[in-house]
């Protein structure tokens, strides 16, 4: 039976990217039959790179079956998977992330996480001395991988050797790091053909302070002015997309990847609580600039407080 | 601060040597300061293992505190760890058990499960090149464990690399296997000084089937009939190890190692049922050979019925 190989809902990059390696992995190199897939649209700069390196995109599934081997990627948190993770037969788990709790698995398997960037940095060291078969599209999406989730070594959540199996695959590709980051960046930052409901949800996860249930939302962007440019409606937007998806409030950290550093929107004074607890941040408008911030996992996520 | 590294509660011989085995690398070879710990008595063989190479037994620890850095193996479930485990700083886990969900870590950290017989395999494959720098007394440990977890590679748990990896180690340190493994489990048939309920208690893992839990215990050994000379008084001594456990009924299954069968004690109708649902085995008395069974992992849990 095919293996379905996936990350997260709402996928981005690595989410995106992932898959397709591993897939590749399994079929070329191990001779097991997988395939990559997608749970839900790529975001802008996931469809980018599919596009720039003629990628096939993923057939995007709602749900999986009762006992079908299943590979997930670039997550372990059951909320972000399908509904039915827990009755797929889960084969093996590559990820970065912290461990949440509430995956269960049939029998012993492969579980692979380590404190890195990026889930494509994993599979890196897992296909080690197979890396030399691996075609350059599918050495592209790695690279791609690699600089979206560093925000191209910009994120505190780079580690060296990130940066070290980025460099390299630059190095064996020709891809000059500046120019092509700068490339995807600008297809991140065009959201124009997003509603204001699709960017608060594109690139965002749940998490409860002191009972309070947020959905946190990060947009990074090299230009920021286009999103604030859109602060009224957005804002306008918040409530009806957090009574959809029963949150209490929704946060939207608009990130200036070039800049480092976040605007927060602040649409009332429940925000304005979590930027001055959380950031020292005194929010006197609808918005705050948070200088430096621009990881949701190493900065956002630890310090939020209400 | 020390990293403290600790298996599961009534540690066994995978569940002594595994940490012994970290703590050496994370001291000798990366540097960072660690001990080996135990959340108990090592059962007989373990306890031989630490004896016969004059390995320093670990501390026993009772619970970790709040933020101390912890690195766990041979285990992933909260039951089998300190009731504060949550409330440690996890800073790695290694493991060769399914995902049972529930730990939870404060950040992204290294965890590596596979499907293999033992958690020393994983940790060889882990350490790498640097197997060169270790002592012989923890080489020792690996193998005993290696044995141990494997029944001397007659557990249907064994995988040809966990088979390669101590054939490899037994030939650096110029032990004869099949020597060693019989003084090995000599040692874990010496079952004289244990009481009943720490017999049922020794090697035991919770399960519950159809709203059913049980206590799934086994006891390994050369001499079975050692064990089942007291089978009167275990079947008697299962009430209140499962009142006192809160647990609806003790299974115990003997497992003779060299004739590779289990005898599973039948004290009820209940057990009964069990038998001759999950083994397809009729009970006429009080136990019943179980032919070829001996892991619990691979043939008693994935089986057990009511």
């Amino acid at each position: 039976m095919t293996i379905q190989v996936f990350g997260h809902k709402s996928p981005d990059t690595d989410s995106t990217g992932s898959p397709i390696i591993w897939a590749w992995y399994l079929n070329e190199v191990l001779g097991t039959p997988a395939e990559a897939k997608l749970l839900g649209e790529p975001n802008t700069e996931a469809a980018f790179m599919l596009k720039r390196w003629d990628l096939p995109k993923p057939a995007i599934i709602s749900d999986v079956a009762d006992d079908a081997p299943v590979v997930i990627v670039d997550t372990n948190n059951p909320a972000e998977l399908p509904a039915n993770i827990n009755g797929a037969d889960i084969q093996a788990i590559i990820d970065h992330h912290k461990l949440v709790g509430g995956l269960e698995t049939k029998g012993p398997i492969d579980i692979t996480v380590r404190p890195v960037a990026c889930t494509a940095t994993i599979m890196h060291d897992l296909i080690g001395g197979d890396m030399a078969k691996m075609p350059d599209a599918v050495k592209c999406a790695m690279l791609t991988c690699i600089l979206s989730d560093t925000l191209e070594f910009r994120s505190p959540t780079t580690t060296p050797h990130d940066k070290a199996v980025a460099e390299k695959l630059a190095g064996e590709l020709g891809i000059s790091i500046p120019d092509y980051a700068a490339e995807m960046f600008a297809a991140k930052s065009d959201v124009s053909s997003f509603s204001d409901a699709e960017l608060l949800r594109m690139d965002s996860k749940e998490y409860e302070v002191a009972g309070t249930k947020f959905r946190v939302s990060v947009l990074e962007t090299t230009s920021p002015a286009t999103v604030l440019d859109r602060k009224a409606s957005l804002i306008e937007s918040m409530k009806t997309v957090a009574g959809e998806d029963g949150v209490d409030q929704v946060l939207l950290f608009v990130v200036d990847i070039l800049n480092e550093e976040s605007t927060l929107l602040v649409p009332n004074d429940l925000v304005r609580t979590v930027a001055a607890k959380s950031f020292d941040a005194r929010a006197e408008g609808d918005s705050v600039v948070l200088p430096g911030v621009v990881s949701r996992k190493k900065q956002i996520i630890p310090n939020l407080k209400l």
